[in-house]
């Protein structure tokens, strides 16, 4: 468990009376809560510009009744099984499915299993979610 | 099962050639294939921007030794029953989760449990993966 | 001119040490600072997604000797006067313009000169650029 | 100038007819030159991502008031002459300026001078356009 460390921070008067105001629409109940999360952001951005270790999730969308595709993403994935954890997936009506993978390794490597497995050919929409192991950001 | 039509672009060469160069190194075979995704790409967009009925993840990372954050995080997913297919539960080390709820409802909804699940205390970070139900990129 | 306020923000301090290293390297000399401008980032954000009055630049490259495109372009930002300031024509090449539209005035407003500028045929890319009139992040 | 060649590209009926509806809005008056428009923003956001030599905007806003504020932002633009190409001054209001710097160079020292004004203690809200020499998407 990380120690707290207390600092002054100097704002505009008329700033901090926005943010105040942004930060309760938001749903945080201090200040320290929601400048950590902005902080956090930053960091995690880093993680990613630097091609350190990161988490995530990758999804695609496609039509289960495509010839060979769910055994030709299956292999994909099987093919990249040290940054996956696992995956989860979705019927999102009689034709469509949402398959989401939680991965965690080097930024590059995640970037390129989204890129091969967005990149089939049946595969309707794909993002990446960028988001951290949590070492760094603790 | 939609029909396919064929249709004729023009383009100027020099364009087409580093389009075509592009579109090897990330894994496609044919043209019409790296259309179909920018096209997708594009509608999937707007879906989200007109408040349509959407499909993705939204991830966060936590430390589940925080008191009483797993059950506050659960209990905001049970008052969003209406909106989450399922949820994935990721053990990256001894302290820090990543969990990730595959949500299908209206995009404001949708955005709006993001940011309520994001600004938890103890959330450390937080993404939201905009993609599809699948039914209008067919 | 604002007053400034001074107010206490709690930190892990693994994290306020890596946020340190950040915005070293960044080029900021006080964390005041740094957290300044991510607090007006924020909320510059949210003066787009309100539709406020908002300040920006819209940029677009086309070949200036494409018949017509040049009036077409004039005229287009002739018919939007009240929220063009003014714009800078840049000559990358024999071939290339860059022009650059210095905007402000309501957030759909400029996003739609954006769109109406950026679908003329023969303009080659188009960006816009979401900043602020300052007024709200003093 | 470049030669057209003509191609064909299989779509799927429902996903171009979505299509076809959705440039219509957005003022194209030919599908060509909506795909022309889609293929160039992939291979400018290609020439970022690979440090070539690419152009585009730098936006800030700042208080003219505060001390030395200008003649640092001066300063700072004639170490980089060699990437600008020309400033356009903005008075938003009594207090608030816009500057926008137009650049050409290479994507990292763009990006670099980009970090260093935005850092600029004073400064309140930055940009980067990320645009193009027009040279590679004729």
């Amino acid at each position: 468990m990380s120690v707290l460390v207390r600092f002054g921070v100097s704002l505009e008067q008329d700033l901090l009376g926005r943010f105040d105001k942004l930060i309760g629409k938001q749903g945080y109940t201090t200040r320290s809560e929601a400048l950590r999360d902005l902080i956090r952001r930053q960091l995690v951005k880093k993680e990613w510009e630097e091609d350190q270790e990161v988490a995530g999730a990758i999804t695609f969308v496609y039509d289960h009744h495509q010839r060979n595709l769910t055994s030709r993403l299956t292999n994909l994935q099987h093919d990249h099984q040290e940054i996956i954890i696992s995956t989860q997936h979705v019927h999102l009506d009689h034709h469509n499915c949402l398959e989401i993978v939680a991965v965690k390794g080097k930024a590059s490597s995640v970037q390129q299993l989204a890129n091969a497995l967005h990149s089939v050919k049946g595969v309707r929409h794909g993002t990446l979610s960028m988001s951290s192991t949590g070492k760094s950001i603790g």
